[in-house]
Formats: structure tokens, C-alpha cells, sequence
């Protein structure tokens, strides 16, 4: 079970993807020199304080007991360094004590923390969101008081918007929020699935609340966002009372034990407004779209980490005579073995590329040198965003389950461990808007409402990269496939953006898959590009990488078009619940 | 997590896809009443006895204490009932106590019996096993001792092959069993995961075991099949003394936890050859092809488990506005989740239908009228078993995963139920033959032996099925779209019948795929025809479900095709397991 940050893989990809050139640019300090630097420090973190907490955290878990949330055993420790270490800080704006690093960077850092430990990667992570929502919405007694101690990790923060009756569809939520006539609000109601909603692994805990106020509208437009601290924040800093919230319970869950999933009662709790009355709803989904690009880098981590035990399996584990002779009679020498852990790692390798990809568009949305340079990276910010989350936990779900299978019985043994991943990746595609909803935002906001024109830009950019591709002789058969798949999506967004609302929404979660698989493809192209030629094993790998994605995934790109257009919205119509039934 | 044995659609399985004419001369008294009626009693007992207990199994499992093993709560009683209900001994011999039923109406009350509870479905499923054995290869002593008290139920199997240096490689077993000069045997050894290899529930357990004899040639050629019972067998009939085995532990598992998976220990153990010497590894593959083929039964029985929540769950939960009117607001009517529902149960028809089918061949390979027919029979029978179980396998997982995410954040909190099954399901892909090792029987024994014979035969067999449909109106997209699949596998199958071994086992997996995807396209077009025309609502849902497996699955097979022919083998030789590490 042991773990190994994927530093190196992580330097390439940012070096080939991660438009390094534009990024330089807005951000002049970051050479290669202070990429490799941070990506090592964060890697020795995540192998040897987070690492070998993660089992342990699965099999002791967060506990609740007493009306209060004790942290998995290690959990606080190693939380406290983190912040001391400045792991905490490293996108947040200076001027409230962040590091002013760029998101693609933090990304890359949250990748290793997750993969060594996906349920303490919670904890930092929505801090993140908490965060953003203060930089953005905070009052200045918020980012004067608040936020420079969520930037320093001394407090965390929470993202409190589920409610029972009120999970994909938020507008249904009823917390509400009273005016308690000194400026203020008085908060009630209860919210479920809040992810280190209590602990006491930090000194205070800022949670951002969704709720409605007594006169609100109906509907989105009636929900605003609230501040409430568990320990209130006096005006010189000081933590004063406890609030008047508390944890009821902590989830039973599949996996992620070691983050405490609160259910969460607010019975009066003094709460303030962040932002504006009526906009909670869009202020949240700032924070959102931030951890919806982080929940997909839990995909890709939690498939690295599978992968990594596999790997290391398979050069351990002897059973029967190996084709290939190459691998000392071990199961890696299975053409069967082989051939799935190579594309495991391709797989993962075009996930992380959408990812780290989306992140540089994050930070150039932001920093950009011109307004049309920050306006076109935040439309393909936002068209990747979904494309990040639901692709990539989807392999995250995939990969963790083929790290069992490669195990053999071995893998079905908890004390394995690839029993845990397989576990633990499986709430990726559910939280931060289950993969159904993103592949919904995906054909809807970031696909028809503009007639398609960002993908179809993004597909023009891709073909230019399978004429190059094609141009090289060992890339030849990737090019040729690419560009195959880059047709068969241009297909698919035509027929997309002229279909009726119901036809697009039955085929949104095989239009999200075609997306991700020949976006996937064009990362791994263009790391193949930039690897051709080499003579060093690993970077010569890359090409062999791209070419079995390009005949074992992009091979599938005209017939997911097929199955695009023939959605059978009519026959999906038709069939009532009753007849499904046995 | 209520369940319902799917008895309709069982009975329509065997009625449209079940060769029940064929089966008819077979088993004359098999008439539709007595079908019903089976399923019926069975379908009951499955709802009413073993689903109540399938949680409480998950939650307090079995237990090991002071060196024996406790079945989990309620399951001892449970299977005195199943016994005295005679569901133990349905296709066994008449001679030795059992009903001589047909192994195929046997796979359909197994299903229900899996549905139900999977890890109480293990038991009576090894006992099986052993019946096979012994009826085929036990001696006199065994089949008027032994044999009947494993059809009557009162003893139980265990197939005992597994050793910690020898999983899906046999040969490398190391147990030993050395004549005891009275022409019995002393077996000592270590076996690993043996389920249900210990437990409370039965008078007796009959362990049949693989091991070598002293002189034996190494290798396949000298392992030998002993059978050493947990209580010596007297020659009344009557137990002896405890034999000299003992369990040593049992497993902590990631699902199937009421199923006690045992590590056994052999000191001396007194043992009976079954069959002959050397011949152990054959005499147990007879019962592996049984056993796997129940496996399958097990994927498509845990799916339709998951898929009966999930639907529930569809009905009963609010969210959002459904573009579809008829649900009541319910998530049943929006249109990603009714396509991920119909798809789940498409699936499951088809993998149901594969596995019917398979249990019709094995009957015909021992009762049909002309020894032609029934080498006909037993030689597609042998092709679709391992399709039969890695194809249904595959399908078990990937609807269990998708049960949990239609329930979005409840289905990760154990309280569900959602998520036992995902975590049961798992096991399946693995046991009684890896699906890696599946593919590699099909490519190797199944297909390339015969030059792809058998396999091509079929697939003449579905392109008439596939004319067929296209001439009926609203199955027409079928009958295109099953016609190219089935073009796709034949070209498929030249082109690996003339491959090298290296290229065919790299291309083993996505070959099985594509063998799967397309007998089950068959499956489905045939339940189409049998229901076209139907006014009845939940008949008339045959023929959406086929063209939705169709324009979603059929549709991938020429892509399948294409990237089993570029397989990447070259690649793949050129790759050492460093350059995938990070």
C-alpha cells in the first residue's frame, strides 16, 4: 500500500498541457525550477504524514460522540502541519496571507494530498471554497476578522447547502435566516452531508449556509448566503460563545471515513449575510464550480493511487507462464495484465490533463493579459469544468474498481487496501453535483446556450493537433484517430445544438463521455508531441500511452455519436416506471 | 430495499430465449404451469426468507471464534428451510435423492436465490458442485455415503483449490496427500478462500481439495481430487470423529460478509480419491464450468437487485423539474436518469437471456435426442460459459455502481443498501476464474481451437435474427444496428483466429466485450420479436429496450472491432512496468 506522489508526472503535465508559456506570463515567478520545488515538498508531505494515515483513517474513522466530531486518529496532527507547512495558502490572495499561487499549481498539490488521502483532502478543500467566498462576497469585517484565519488553516471552513428534501435541486431548501433587528440574522434549520461540518482538528469552524429569508421570494431567487462561525468572532479576533449549531450525527458511509459527514442542526444561530440578499444561490456556485474542478482531481487521484498498488502487484504476483518474457515470470508479463494497466495510466494521465488544463483556464480567466484572452479562457473554463469533474471520477470509479480486479482475491481483502479505493472513489461522481448534472450543465449552459461555438473552437484547436500528430510517423495512428474523434464530436454538438430539450438531456450523459474521451485524447497527443523522439523509457512510454487510448478509446468516438443522435427520447418517453418493473 | 424476485421476467426469459421446445422433449413434464409454479414457490421463498436477512449478513457477518465459524444471524435457519423446501436438490439425480429438473430452471430459481441474498446463495451453490463431482466421479462408497446427504441438503460442499502461491494458476499448488497404506489418503495443506469451508448450519461439510500425490509428475498432471469430510463418514452412514482440518481464520471481506470465506488447514486430514489420479484439475474444471456459469447468474442477480432499488428510489424522490410529465415530479421523469434506468435493465435482460441460454445448452448437451445435437449443444454451451459468467460479471458491477449514484448521497451512506450491493457485486469479476482468465479461455480453448467454428455458427444464427427484425417496422433500427455488431464480431474473429497468441491475449478482454455486447443484442432483439406487436404495456417495453440497447451499445461494436484488431500488442511487449511508474 505504499504511495509515491506522482511529482514527475505532475511536472510533465503541466510543462506539456498546462500552457506553461501563458502561464509564465501571468505569473513571472513561476519557472520550472519553483514548479519542481513545490511539487516535491508537497510530495514528501503527502508520502509520509498523509499517506500513512489513510487506512487508518478508514478503519478507525471520524468518530462522533458527546454532541461533538473527534477527527480520525492522526488526522489533527497532520492537519496542523499542513498549515504550518503553508500548504493551506498557496492560491490565496496575499493581502489576506495567502501565497498568490497560481490554481493549476494548487491543483497539482491537491492531487498528491488526495491521492495520499482523499477524506483529509476534504478538510483543506473546502476551506478552499469558504474562501473564495469570502475573497469575492466577505463584508470587510469578514476578510478583516475571517478570512486571513481560514487562509492560514487556524480555522476551517464547511459548505452547507443539502438539505433532505433539497439536494441536486437547492431551490427546494427551507433553512432560514431572520433578521435579529441589530443587523444580523438568526439561522434555523438543518442541513445533511456536511463534510467536516465539526471536528477538532482547528479552532473555530466557518460555515457558509444557504438558507431563505422570511420575506424571500420563492425559488432560487429567494436564497441568500450566511456566515456563521461555531465559536463567534469578537471584534478584536477573539473567539467569543459558541453558536447555537451543533452536529446531531456523522454518516455511515461506504468510504471516506476519515471525513466526518455531518448532519448539522442551526437553532437560532447568529449568522451574517455574505454578499447580496437574493444572490446566495450564484455566490455558492463560485465556490462550486472551484470544488467541482477539485472533486474531478479526486478522480484522478484516487486512480493514481489504485494504479500505483496494481502496478506494484503485478510485479509481485507469479501465476501461470506470462507471453512476455520481460517480467521475471510476474503478472505484469500477461499481455491481458499489461494492457490494462497501460491504460489505466493513459486514462488517468488525459484526466489529469483536463484537469490541470481547467485549472490554467481558472488562473488565466483571471489574470490574462487582455479582456478577450480572459473572457475566451473563462468560456472554456466553464465548458471544461463539468467535462473535469464527471469524466474523471468516472475513471477514478473505473480504475479503482480495476485495481481490485487485477488483485485477483487478494483485491476482495480489505486488509489489501484496493478494497478502500474502490470505496472511497465512489462518492466523486455523487458530490458537488452528481455526474448526471454536470453532464445536464454540460449540454445546456455550456454547450447550447452559445450554439455550441466554445467546443466547436475547442474542436478546431484539436483538429490542428491531429494534423501535427498525424505529420509524425509513430503518431501517425493517434492523429488519424483524433481527428476521427474530433469529427465524430463536431457531429454530435451539431446535432446537439439543433435537438429539442428532451432529446439533449437523454443523450447528456453520452455526450459528456464523448467530450471527455477525445479532450482526453488531445491531451494525451499533445503530451505524446511533446515526448517524440525521446530516448528515456518513461518519456518514450508517452506515445505507447496515446496510441493505445487512440485505438482502445477514441476507436469508440463515431459509434458514442451513433448513440448520441439515436437517444431514443421517444421510446424513453413512452415508458412508464410500472413496465420497468419485475 | 424491499425486493421482488423478477418471476415474470424470468418465466419470459425461458419462454422467449430458453429453446423451451428444446427443452420441452427434454423434460417433457416441464409445461409452463410447472414453470410458473417453480418460479412462483421459489420467487416466494427468496422474498420472504433470505432477502429479509441479505442486511443483517452485511452488518454482523459471520463469525470465527475458538477455531470454528458461526454462520451470520438467521442464516442457519434460513437454510434448514431452503432444504426442507427441497431447493437444494433440483437438477440433481433422481437416484441420489434429487429432482432431476432442468439445470436451466435451476439458474432462474438461483438467480432469485442470489437476488435475494448472495452470500447465502454460495452455500447450496458449492454443495452443487460437489454433487457434480461426485455424481460423475465419486466412487460407489461416495455416491451411497456421501452423495445423498449433499442432494438432501443436509451436508454441505466446499470446493477447496485456492493456495496463497496458487490462484488462477493451479499448477502451482503445493497440498499433498500421501496413501495411508489403507487405500485412503492423508491430505495436508493450507487452502485459502473457502467459502462457507466452515460454518454451523450443516450436519456435515464435504471438502473437495486439490492436491498432489508424492510421486506425482509435476505440474497439472499430478494433482488429484480427494474429497476429506469435516466428520468422518462410517460405513452406516453415520458420523465418526472430527477429520484432522480445522478453519484458521476467516476473511475480512469488502462484501459478501454473511458468506464465511475460510483460510483451512490440513494436518493429515483423512481423505478419499474422487475420479482418477492426476486427473484432479479436470475432474474439477466440471464443476468450474457449473460454477461459473452460476457466477454469471450472480452478476445479472446482484444488478437486478440493485436496479429493483434504484427504480424505487426513482419513484420516490423529488428533485428539480423533470422534463418528463408523467412521474409526478418524481427523478423517474427526468430524462438522464429513465436512459440510465432502461439502460440498467436492458443490460440485465440481455445478461440474464446469456445466461438461460448457456443453462439450455448444458441440459441439451446431456439430454438432447441425437449425439449430434448434443455435441452441437455442449460445444456453444462451452463458448458462452465464460461469456456467460465475465460479461454478466461486468454488468453485476457496473449496475451496482450505478444504483448507488441514481440515489446520489444516500446511496454512499450504508443505511441504504445501495451500497452493499456494490460492494457484494465486486467479488463476482473475480471468483471461480478471474474475468481476465475468462477472456483468455474464450480467445484461446473457445475460439481459436477451432478456428473460430463455433463461434461463427452463431453469429450466421443472429444475422438471420437480425433479418428478421429488420422486417418488422418498429424493430427495424434493431435489426440494422445487431446486423453490423454481428459483422463487426465476425470480422473480429477472422482477424484473431489469424492473430499470434501475443496480439489475441492482448486483445482478450475488449474481444469478450464485444462477444457479450452482441449476444446479448441477439438476446434482446428475440424477447423484441416474441413481444411485438403487444398491447400490454410492460411487453410492449421489450421492444424500447431493445432499440435503446441497440443505438447504445450495439452501436460500439464496429469501434470494438477496430480496437481489437489494433491491439497495441507491439506496444504493450515494448513497455517495462518502470516506465509506468511515477
Amino acid at each position: 500500500m505504499s504511495f509515491r506522489a506522482p511529482v514527475r508526472d505532475l511536472a510533465f503535465a503541466l510543462k506539456t498541457v498546462g500552457h506553461p508559456e501563458l502561464l509564465r506570463r501571468a505569473f513571472p515567478d513561476l519557472d520550472d525550477d519553483t514548479v519542481q520545488a513545490v511539487l516535491e515538498a508537497a510530495g514528501a508531505f503527502a508520502d509520509n504524514e498523509l499517506a500513512p494515515l489513510n487506512r487508518k483513517g478508514d478503519l478507525e474513522g471520524a468518530r462522533y460522540e458527546n454532541g461533538a466530531v473527534t477527527a480520525a486518529p492522526g488526522f489533527a496532527d497532520a492537519y496542523r502541519h499542513f498549515v504550518e507547512q503553508g500548504w493551506n495558502s498557496l492560491s490565496a490572495d496575499p493581502q489576506y496571507g495567502g501565497q498568490g499561487l497560481s490554481k493549476a499549481m494548487e491543483l497539482a498539490v491537491f492531487e498528491m494530498v488526495h491521492a495520499a488521502n482523499m477524506a483529509f483532502g476534504l478538510c483543506p478543500m473546502l476551506t478552499q471554497g469558504a474562501i473564495e467566498a469570502l475573497t469575492l462576497h466577505g463584508t470587510p469585517r469578514q476578510k478583516e476578522l475571517v478570512l486571513p484565519k481560514l487562509v492560514s488553516g487556524e480555522w476551517t471552513g464547511a459548505m452547507c447547502l443539502t438539505e433532505p428534501q433539497a439536494g441536486s435541486d437547492l431551490a427546494a431548501l427551507t433553512s432560514i435566516a431572520r433578521p435579529d433587528g441589530k443587523g444580523g440574522y438568526l439561522l434555523s434549520g438543518q442541513k445533511i452531508f456536511i463534510t467536516w461540518g465539526d471536528h477538532d482538528a482547528a479552532d473555530n469552524i466557518c460555515h457558509l449556509i444557504i438558507a431563505r429569508t422570511p420575506d424571500a421570494p420563492p425559488g432560487v431567487k429567494g436564497i441568500s448566503l450566511f456566515l456563521a462561525n461555531k465559536f463567534q468572532v469578537k471584534d478584536d479576533g477573539s473567539l467569543g460563545p459558541r453558536n447555537s449549531f451543533r452536529p446531531a450525527s456523522i454518516e455511515h458511509k461506504l468510504g471516506i471515513h476519515g471525513s466526518p459527514t455531518c448532519v448539522m442542526i442551526y437553532e437560532d444561530a447568529e449568522a451574517e449575510l455574505v454578499g447580496e440578499l437574493g444572490h446566495g444561490l450564484a455566490h455558492m456556485f463560485v465556490m462550486m464550480n472551484a470544488a467541482r474542478l477539485q472533486v474531478g482531481v479526486q478522480g484522478v487521484a484516487i486512480a493514481e493511487r489504485a494504479f500505483q498498488q496494481a502496478l506494484a502487484f503485478s510485479q509481485e504476483r507469479k501465476q501461470g507462464r506470462p507471453a512476455f518474457d520481460d517480467a521475471d515470470g510476474m503478472i505484469y508479463g500477461h499481455p491481458d495484465v499489461r494492457r490494462t494497466l497501460m491504460l489505466m495510466k493513459a486514462k488517468i494521465e488525459a484526466a489529469r490533463g483536463v484537469c490541470l488544463t481547467t485549472g490554467v483556464l481558472a488562473d488565466l480567466a483571471h489574470r490574462a493579459e487582455s479582456e478577450d484572452e480572459r473572457a475566451a479562457a473563462k468560456a472554456r473554463q466553464e465548458l471544461l469544468t463539468p467535462i473535469a469533474k464527471a469524466w474523471s471520477t468516472d475513471i477514478g470509479v473505473e480504475t479503482a474498481s480495476l485495481g481490485v480486479q487485477l488483485h485477483g482475491g487478494m483485491g476482495f481483502i480489505e486488509e489489501t487496501g484496493a478494497a478502500q479505493h474502490y470505496r472511497d472513489a465512489r462518492i466523486a461522481p455523487i458530490y458537488e453535483g452528481t455526474n448526471g448534472i454536470q453532464a445536464m450543465d454540460l449540454v445546456g449552459r455550456k454547450v447550447r446556450l452559445n450554439g455550441g461555438a466554445t467546443l466547436k473552437a475547442l474542436c478546431s484547436e484539436m483538429a490542428l493537433t491531429a494534423e501535427t500528430l498525424t505529420e509524425v510517423a509513430e503518431l501517425t495512428p493517434v492523429g488519424r484517430r483524433l481527428a476521427a474523434g474530433v469529427a465524430a464530436l463536431e457531429r454530435a454538438t451539431d446535432w446537439l445544438v439543433s435537438a429539442d430539450n428532451t432529446q439533449a438531456l437523454a443523450a447528456a450523459t453520452p455526450f459528456l463521455r464523448l467530450a471527455g474521451d477525445v479532450v482526453g485524447g488531445w491531451i494525451l497527443g499533445r503530451q505524446a508531441l511533446a515526448a517524440a523522439g525521446a530516448s528515456d523509457p518513461w518519456l518514450a512510454t508517452k506515445g505507447a500511452l496515446a496510441r493505445l487510448y487512440a485505438s482502445q478509446v477514441l476507436s469508440l468516438a463515431s459509434g458514442l455519436a451513433d448513440s448520441i443522435s439515436e437517444n431514443g427520447a421517444d421510446d424513453l418517453a413512452a415508458t412508464r416506471a410500472a413496465a420497468l418493473a419485475s
